[in-house]
């Protein structure tokens, strides 16, 4: 398989970790995401991916996968064990939806898309753009926190996808700064996740394209 | 089951869609997100879905599930007939992908809360936030558009969960006067859907709240 990453995007992470998880191993087509105007913009790229965006896995049938969510669950449907979901339909349920508030209600206004138009489009200052950032997170995380229980994963003794959502935030929220001391329950499960091979080995300073 | 729902809601609407195709009988709670300061942000709600977001649905054990892609899959998962996902694990990662689009880097850009917060925190007027509305619907259209095949539908010759991310937000996107010509083949996989009974009768204006 070829893993098209950049080694800090959030969703290219979420795939590398599942990845790990299963043993399956990759090669990285490194697409940076801001030297030469975006190598995600070229023709090559686009060809691939009409979105335009990381990750994108190639398989052996020849078929491209895209969107982070898409590839993991075709991963685990494909690659069963360890499992990213429980069995039971409402468990599998939650799972997602605690997934889905850090994939679709946070990470996608947190994205560099975003964070750009405000800058070049709007003519927004870098303090304007970081309370953006920062507003987004926060409410986020504050749902997720009030609907978790003990871990000592986001969601029970397991890993699930809902891991593999959160690292990824917590590692971007880290960076820029946001606060998370109201937040111990996410900070407990990060914490849990990283102490696990197949997370460290994901992280994006661990990647054949990290600066 | 109790849907708690907001006519306009593109996320309840596609619920609704769901709901109806599985032939499962609901009853609507309205929660209208804009009168008496957002019926959502009520402590009686935010018991519900510390989320404070519709859709939710409560089933009959008494759990309660929130994000609709979650809750779309576990009806598919619980009611298979008519299923919403192709059973080949490639072609059920097409339609994800194609969901995913739309659910996560069209609509979360798209919603009222990045709208309001553009408007209320950064003073943006009108013609800019509608500005940014189009720029992310345009830029994901163009993207289903060039990885879609002849339909009818979006996914094909079976309704997908594509379809039930596409229809609400080709509704929102007409109610925010976005030119669609450039996406013909997303026209046309939303007019086929409209034929059908289960997506008129979850269409915004034939809801219990419809205004």
């Amino acid at each position: 398989m070829k893993l098209y990453s950049y080694f800090r995007s959030s969703a290219a992470y979420r795939v590398r970790i599942a990845l790990n998880l299963k043993g399956i191993s990759y090669d990285t087509v490194p697409i940076h995401l801001a030297k030469d105007g975006g190598q995600n913009r070229k023709p090559e790229f686009r060809a691939v991916n009409p979105q335009m965006r990381v990750p994108v896995l190639a398989i052996s049938s020849g078929d491209v996968l895209v969107q982070s969510l898409a590839i993991i669950e075709y991963l685990d449907e494909v690659y069963p064990e360890p499992p990213l979901l429980p069995a039971d339909a409402v468990a599998r349920a939650k799972v997602r939806a605690v997934s889905q508030i850090i994939a679709c209600d946070i990470h996608p206004l947190a994205n560099t898309s975003p964070l750009r138009y405000l800058k070049n489009t709007l003519g927004h200052d870098q303090p304007a753009i970081d309370a953006w950032y920062h507003h987004w997170v926060l409410e986020g995380f504050e749902a997720v926190e009030a609907m978790i229980r003990p871990g000592p994963y986001l969601c029970g003794a397991q890993v699930t996808l809902a891991d593999l959502c959160l690292v990824p935030q917590v590692f971007n929220a880290r960076r820029l700064k946001v606060p998370l001391e109201r937040f111990p329950k996410i900070v407990a499960a990060d914490a849990a996740c990283l102490k696990l091979a197949a997370f460290d080995k994901a992280r994006p300073e661990n990647q054949p394209d990290a600066e």
